[in-house]
């Protein structure tokens, strides 16, 4: 029998990942990663370094088989811990009792994946091999050593590109006649700061991802296993409040001082933090088709690159795999049947969780601190709890199940119809538990939409 | 004082036509060209070889100063001749009596524009110069000598991309961040066709651009000056009714016996012409911002190409030029200030007519057939008639004034509302002159319109 090859260009954690998945079919599995071993060199990836992980990405890891190891360094978060510009908090419970969003570190699970994946004997990982594009119709890659200059060309029947957002191989399909392309970046960009750890550990509450929602801006928090919080700040890049228009530190700790007087105590290095982290971009990036006849296809954010405030991002690179993966058992490993069919059938979900994460990130920002928007989440809350097996909010749709990402987006839209009609029936925001209209619209409603 | 000097990437109909535009100001102008002397070599252009030049298009000639000498070989087309299934003929006038679009050669243009910039001492043509990318942030262009090989780097301090749809420029400008990008492909393919002179001459109606629309997919003809008309068949590629589906002489003769029966006596060639001519693609690129600082700017397809169903591509890249002249001339050429401000302010009305031609494709194809729409069209032009102050029909917007096609793109879909009120109104069909609604309907919209 032929042996089963596979290339995959980018080790980072769609590609360590599958390289799991194809090892585990018998494949041998080529994975040509830019950056050097973070094995031996530690982690330097360009990226946030904390993921939220939840559903989607815990079953793939369940898959590849470090689902346990995971969970000892992974902290869940309950629920969102949002701080007024005075200093109150409000919690905002993600899911139902037990349910939650886990902060990973994306150093530590590329680590773990590596290890996981570099185990099976017919998995070879070739580092500091920067792409320098493919020949999709040939099946070859080039790629250049970044320390040494040496090229190489690799051919194989099966190529993945899972090289992230600035894909090497998806720019190679770029001038390929009707590959559909779109890169869209928001106005705003970011910038990571710090909490370190006090005395008696976490300076905040650990189980939760704090928000400081101030409209147009705001700052996040998620924990870190020790017992630090690693801080965002999303803002627009020019304006009257912008990253151009903090330049001296004494912009930054007046503007700090001013909207986020609570977490300014907690942040020591903030002035330095600032000047030293780079402000990053975000991007969208949309395309299809993601593959090229039988040998060719795109995964992860090579494929769907979204902006992070879903926390879907990671996750949605897992669920293709996993997705991927069972197509694979469903067709008896027919990639020609394989590749069309995922190329085609998953992009309606990456788009969705695309429109999702843009939609969120006004919701963070703007929203949470809306009396009407918590109200509305009050309300879902309750039907949730009432209608288990009838009404699962959107964000649970999302974060809590694997239903099709373009499923979530539709229910969402059509949840946000009946909460509206609840939101209005007078005096529910004192009442909603025995508000006498709330069964009554939901009854209505899901009749509309059982039509 | 300092000479002035500009680059410019692509000698094609707006690159030509700018550097004619700068040697008018005094600049010493580069252009740098992929391929070789047409005026030695004859045209070998990529793209359909018929132009609809129209107001806008004219007006950048007449700046040029080419305007008699192109009028002599451009064909008036006063308005579209629709041939039915059955053969029958059915014209629409474009605007008001004397308003036509013009049918003319690519090539010919070219090589016009060409001939008049070379004129100038200044404009230095360079040939076979293959743009392989610029760094936007030196001012420098890398060239390679497409015949030699030969690499050739050239600063300057001022460079323009006019090089296309597939631009080399703006793929440099790609990976910058913030750098939004976007190419979109129909499902659409197009194949060029042709109609020989007959014995006595055109072998149709020479002042009309004519339309077979068949829902789905459509032939149009455009006359030349050496009475043949230039075919073009507009197409899905897969499906029932496709390209795909038209692999051999027998099925190409059937489906045009089928579906264009009139047509196809007066093409001797056809069959030969479906077999060797390309069947090429339909693509719509979007970009922004178009510069870098005061040194970099693209124009024409390079920064919005479009599709060409509304016959404006070349007229909006050839009005790029003449806003960006004006600027020029109203900011006393401060490029620093005049290259911002033209990306900044073309780009929404680039949008627009990008949005308009799609748009038009579905009209070409499809509702030219339906009576609906052909009411909508007649009451159009009975109310530019009866208020010619007050109404100017969409397609005359852009076609026949130097309106912002933003400004045309709103217009209509205003417009879209009046006729429809007006087209439902009782017994339209057979009176429109006389209908006592009309006037009635007409100034009602206006206030709407006015509030």
């Amino acid at each position: 029998m032929e042996q089963k090859k596979a290339l995959i260009v980018g080790g980072g954690l769609v590609g360590a990942l599958w390289a799991v998945f194809l090892a585990k079919r018998g494949y041998v599995v080529d994975v040509y990663e830019r950056r050097g071993d973070m094995r031996a060199a530690g982690y330097s990836g360009g990226r946030s370094i904390n993921l939220a992980m939840s559903h989607r990405g815990w079953r793939a890891v369940e898959k590849a088989g470090i689902l346990e190891e995971l969970r000892k360094v992974a902290i869940p978060m309950h629920g969102r811990m949002m701080h007024s510009p005075t200093g109150e908090l409000t919690f905002q419970q993600y899911g139902k009792e037990g349910e939650a969003i886990y902060s990973v570190s994306r150093g530590g699970l590329n680590l773990e994946l590596l290890r996981i994946a570099d185990n099976f004997e017919h998995v070879r990982f070739h580092f500091h091999q920067k792409c320098n594009g493919i020949d999709p119709e040939q099946g070859i890659a080039h790629f250049e050593h970044t320390l040494t200059g040496e090229l190489t060309t690799v051919k194989s029947p099966l190529i993945f590109g899972t090289d992230g957002a600035f894909s090497a191989v998806r720019a190679s399909l770029q001038n390929r006649p009707r590959f559909n392309y779109s890169q869209s970046y928001l106005d705003y960009g970011y910038k990571e700061l710090s909490i370190p750890p006090g005395p008696e550990g976490f300076r905040m509450e650990a189980h939760a991802l704090h928000i400081w929602p101030r409209g147009n801006f705001m700052l996040i928090a998620l924990p870190n296993m020790d017992r630090s919080f690693t801080c965002t700040l999303f803002m627009p890049f020019d304006g009257e409040i912008s990253f151009e228009s903090l330049q001296t530190d004494e912009q930054v700790a007046a503007f700090f001082n001013r909207f986020f007087a609570d977490a300014v105590p907690l942040m020591p290095g903030l002035l330095e933090d600032f000047r030293e982290n780079p402000t990053s971009a975000l991007a969208t990036v949309r395309c299809s088709p993601w593959h090229v006849a039988d040998r060719v296809l795109l995964l992860g954010d090579a494929a769907h690159a979204i902006v992070p405030f879903f926390g879907q991002g990671m996750n949605a690179g897992f669920e293709d795999c996993t997705l991927l993966d069972e197509l694979l058992t469903a067709h008896g490993e027919r990639w020609e049947e394989v590749i069309s069919r995922f190329s085609r059938e998953r992009a309606p979900d990456a788009d969705a969780i695309a429109d999702l994460a843009l939609q969120n990130f006004i919701e963070m920002r703007d929203l949470v601190a809306d009396p009407g928007f918590l109200l509305r989440k009050r309300i879902a809350a309750t039907l949730a709890e009432r209608y288990p097996e009838e009404f699962m909010p959107m964000y649970s749709m999302v974060s809590f199940s694997h239903i099709p990402y373009r499923e979530a987006l539709r229910a969402g839209q059509e949840q946000e119809v009946l909460l509206a009609r609840i939101a209005a029936a007078p005096g529910i925001e004192n009442n909603i538990e025995q508000h006498p209209d709330v069964d009554r619209l939901f009854r209505e409603w899901k009749a509309e939409m059982t039509v």
